[in-house]
């Protein structure tokens, strides 16, 4: 029998130290850790990043098909991508949750072994959070911290004209996993005796529910010397994220259609949905890849990267911002990114 | 009229911006703030204090009494307190939000007002946040960030024995504040007609819905030289904090009830409602008072600040941890304090 421990019955405090007792620090600079009022870090000359992402029940995940391993994974490495989107290394996070009581001891446990499970793999201390009851969904808000050599960090806002747009790894997978998963779900519902069928979908299915952040492709432009002019990573879709740059830098660009990383899994998946790829791409939110510059020059130094793609460059302001398809038609870029607000 | 814009016409970028344009930095520290994928903190020799609270409607907030302004301004008091209770001063926040479609741009810019009001008044930069859309409650996420000199941070675990207990300002008003905002929330729910009874209450009032951390306090030690030896604030209650330094600290401690400090209108508040104020004192929460002990050497130094009450001493462990009643019974101290996950 699966056992269920009530939350109630740790109490708060005895919750926090149940499920924090085994961290250990992986970073010098993490001075003192949770059980105080606040947390201690250190510097030795170096600048701090700090960002914040709040992940709300039923807005950002549904739990009928997220584990919740892999979602205390997901939400620490979402903070984490937006710390290598400005050239920083993440090295600790805070994590805030209000859940209800429907959540056991167990359950709860779970969650914190995904969120270990990224500490371990990114390097990172966690330092400190609050635990807190709900009413009704879970919500967890994380703040991740880096460090950067002094004003070595990248912005949005500094693209310059003539500039290569290049992204990391495909895009649009994420959003076709989710497509997948809502689809099954609606079965689910109608007739729960039918099994969901994600057979040779593992490819996009990974992609929503364990996504990575672009580490290595930090370390990658840090060995090669290459410093991005501008940089941004990829939670909304692409073609908003474009336009963010675009507008930040005060630019115009080009992007190629054909030039769009997609991997042949999500290809296949989309067509299935009849969805089209390239819009999956543009529109479809949470690859967590990275959007860059680089100036022409810097070229040669990523090309044989097969992990980076050139997908289009930097253009004056008064150009716009298009895309180039396939066929050669040109159309202006516009938002389709995920918004919060927009009614269903 | 009153103006209702939809948030939804504004779209989560569009919102972002709106609520942010206006922000000025007081603080060198900031390098970079709201509007990339993360803010930017710079620190000349200086440790990093950083500590996170989340506030939830119907847990710790109910919207049918507490005006989006001072709810703001409480949000961001409540994690500038854990900073000071550090011994540090904070610098930065960091604020996350979720609501529902029923909130206005308007509802929200009072809400930003009171968040704006307490940055200002404790000089601290707003430098980043999230705000994303949520199927039921109003959720805040605050991370403050704080410097201290190095190894000059003050934890809970660090008192020694024969040190005084010291407690700033009085305790207990917060929760009759609460308790008789609850009782005319019944009274109007039962009836509408019949307007809420709050004369002569401000005090008790004021206390729960606008607090302040107590940055003077801090100041006050500094300027005297007064180090404590441990500190934390005081947010669910007396007794709950002090077994927290004593378990941290490893000591027992004596606590008298005659000097714990309770102001006039808590105790005349507290006898209308037929409660004993002591336990108000022990028990209430959200005084965001400091708790710290300091050599008895100190005492001296602070003897003649009328914010500053010694309330005991910390003993051997052995000796557990009581409080002597003015009628000269010792009883046991025991945390009943706040529980997030009691059930109600």
């Amino acid at each position: 029998m699966e056992t269920r421990t009530d939350i109630s019955s740790l109490g708060e405090f005895g919750l926090i130290e149940h499920l924090t007792k085994n961290i250990e620090f992986s970073n010098a600079s993490s001075i003192l850790g949770v059980g105080d009022d606040a947390a201690v870090i250190d510097h030795f000359g170096k600048q701090t990043v700090i960002t914040t992402d709040m992940l709300v029940e039923g807005i950002h995940f549904d739990l009928m098909y997220t584990p919740l391993k892999h979602l205390g994974y997901k939400s620490v490495v979402v903070n984490l991508s937006d710390i290598y989107a400005m050239n920083a290394s993440p090295t600790q996070i805070t994590i805030s949750i209000a859940l209800s009581n429907r959540f056991s001891v167990e359950a709860l446990e779970e969650f914190y072994e995904g969120v270990y499970a990224a500490c371990e793999a990114y390097q990172v201390d966690l330092i400190g959070g609050d635990t807190t009851s709900s009413k009704s969904g879970f919500v967890i808000s994380i703040t991740a911290v880096g460090e950067v050599a002094p004003d070595q960090f990248v912005q949005r806002s500094t693209a310059q004209k003539g500039d290569l747009l290049c992204v990391s790894g495909d895009l649009g997978a994420a959003f076709l996993g989710l497509t997948l998963l809502e689809r099954e779900r609606k079965i689910y519902l109608e007739n729960p005796k039918i099994q969901p069928d994600l057979e040779n979908e593992q490819y996009i299915v990974g992609r929503l529910l364990k996504p990575e952040a672009r580490k290595d492709i930090i370390a990658f432009l840090t060995v090669n010397g290459i410093r991005p002019t501008a940089m941004m990573d990829i939670s909304d879709g692409l073609s908003s994220e474009i336009l963010h740059i675009c507008k930040k830098s005060e630019l115009g660009c080009v992007l190629y259609e054909e030039k769009i990383p997609i991997h042949e899994d999500s290809r296949q998946a989309a067509f299935k949905f009849g969805l089209d790829p390239t819009a999956c791409a543009l529109s479809g939110g949470e690859d967590y890849e990275l959007l860059f510059t680089i100036p022409q020059a810097d070229y040669d130094k990523l090309v044989l990267n097969e992990q980076i793609s050139v997908v289009g460059y930097m253009t004056e302001p008064e150009a716009g911002a298009h895309i180039i398809t396939k066929g050669g038609n040109k159309f202006k870029i516009t938002a389709q990114g995920w918004n919060a607000f927009k009614e269903p």
